[in-house]
């Protein structure tokens, strides 16, 4: 792989890494369109990272779907794919990791301790196998975009990081492999993180800047779904991630739920509206 | 800088990084003279990594002699020096280290907290902004050298580690920015540094190999300077830096010695020797 990018390089060409861990959905292959728009070659990487799994969490039973996700890859048009051995990424002596203080101490990684550890040190190795140009991420990983920008800016990286839309079914559930775990009940349930955050976003586009107000919406709409165990519910600013008691400036409203042992989270981004536009922020859903 | 070494990248040339924290001796300019063999164009850089310095270490009154520097490295034949800003490599929004765990937890890593998540951080970001083919570090700091190589295959990097022999004044004192810190006195009692090691050599190429043995020759000669305050003497073998019983294949004999307020080390490096060699070590001081 690195003597197939170094090649590339070498051509002048424009190389785009989508970072994935397999399982596809059509998330992941927007984030391929995306890249095929700016660069050539399009590589994809395929690494179910052990590293980002908490000792409890699902790694042993993540969705592993080798065959279908080679052939979705290979219809949406990349060029390689890069699909690594775990013992070739981690071998016996590897004592090595990137870490992103503060950002990743909240939120998702307040759930989940270790798991941004072990995204930053996957992603950081990945950028330097492939030495893309560009790298394209979700939004529904709103914080763990953000920590990766973080980092890419803090250590001097090559590679931009581009932030792309989240894909929805149409009854609004935020794509996600984990989708999968759902039994039928669960799936119907799990529609309420989509209904909350629209919730939200009727009360911010009648004027509501409070974020208590806002909050006390997301709580409500959220416990009106038996099936659904909230984790969290925060509006937080977009760039440190901290929590604000107004919506002034860029803020993601995220939420984490479970349903069943099935832990889903979405977002929604508000961003300051452009001059001479009738609201003062558009919301992205 | 970026662009300076995306260019020589392009040119296909082969380029050397020399990093260094200034107060230049001949130990700098023989890893110059290295990569000048190995490498066109050789890059310098000169940066005082507050990073890498504990709250309670000599940060402030490091020396720091730029014009000098500029000189000696000019002279040396250098193509080009890297001098950033310190508020340019650390904005005041930064979040992101690399650690190598295992390794950095012993020996200096205990006895300076903190010190090589600073130096890998600082590194890494060095080596990513001039994106070198080797980079040059001396064996003085034969565990920062073992760190930066775990941390470069650990994470993929695209640059080649070249560790060069310490170099040395006449009486054997190895050459140093600190030793400018040195009273007279002290200056004369620093020497018992390589005293102590060639006495460590001489029992080796008796035969000795119980490590042991080999730590209570290093007191004996340490005790024997009064001015001389001992940190660690230890035997550890050179892949893990832990301390063995038995010197049975590459061994690093390491010390830690105050003189005053001054800290300096020194090492003696034990390599297997080749075939047919009279001894089954050779000693490099």
């Amino acid at each position: 792989m690195k003597e197939h990018a170094r090649q590339a390089r070498a051509e002048n060409r424009i190389i785009g890494l989508v970072p994935t861990m397999g399982a596809l959905h059509r998330g992941h292959l927007a984030l391929v369109h995306r890249a095929k728009q700016q660069c050539s070659p399009v590589i994809a990487s395929l690494f179910v990272n052990p590293k980002q799994f908490g000792p409890k969490e699902d790694f042993a039973k993540y969705p592993r779907n080798f065959e279908s996700d080679v052939e979705k890859f290979s219809a949406a048009g990349i060029d390689s794919l890069f699909a690594p051995d775990p013992d070739e990424m981690y071998p016996p002596v590897f004592h090595t990791y990137v870490t992103v203080e503060a950002l990743s101490d909240r939120l998702e990684g307040r759930s989940r301790p270790g798991h941004f550890r072990g995204v930053t040190t996957v992603v950081m190795k990945l950028l330097q196998i492939v030495q893309p140009h560009f790298a394209y991420f979700g939004r529904k990983d709103a914080q763990q975009a953000r920590i990766i920008m973080q980092m890419v800016r803090d250590l001097n990286l090559d590679s931009e990081i581009v932030v792309c839309p989240i894909i929805r079914e149409a009854d609004g559930l935020a794509l996600s492999s984990r989708n999968a775990y759902l039994a039928a009940d669960e799936r119907r349930a799990a529609t309420v993180l989509h209904r909350a955050l629209t919730a939200a976003r009727e009360e911010l586009s009648a004027g509501v800047r409070d974020t208590l107000q806002l909050r006390t919406v997301l709580q409500r709409v959220l416990n009106s779904e038996p099936l659904a165990a909230m984790d969290y519910a925060e509006i937080v600013d977009a760039d440190t991630f901290e929590p604000v008691a107004r919506v002034a400036r860029p803020c993601y409203v995220l939420l984490a739920v479970f349903f069943g042992k099935t832990r889903l989270i979405d977002n929604l981004y508000i961003e300051p509206a452009g001059p001479g536009a009738h609201e003062d922020f558009v919301y992205h859903l």
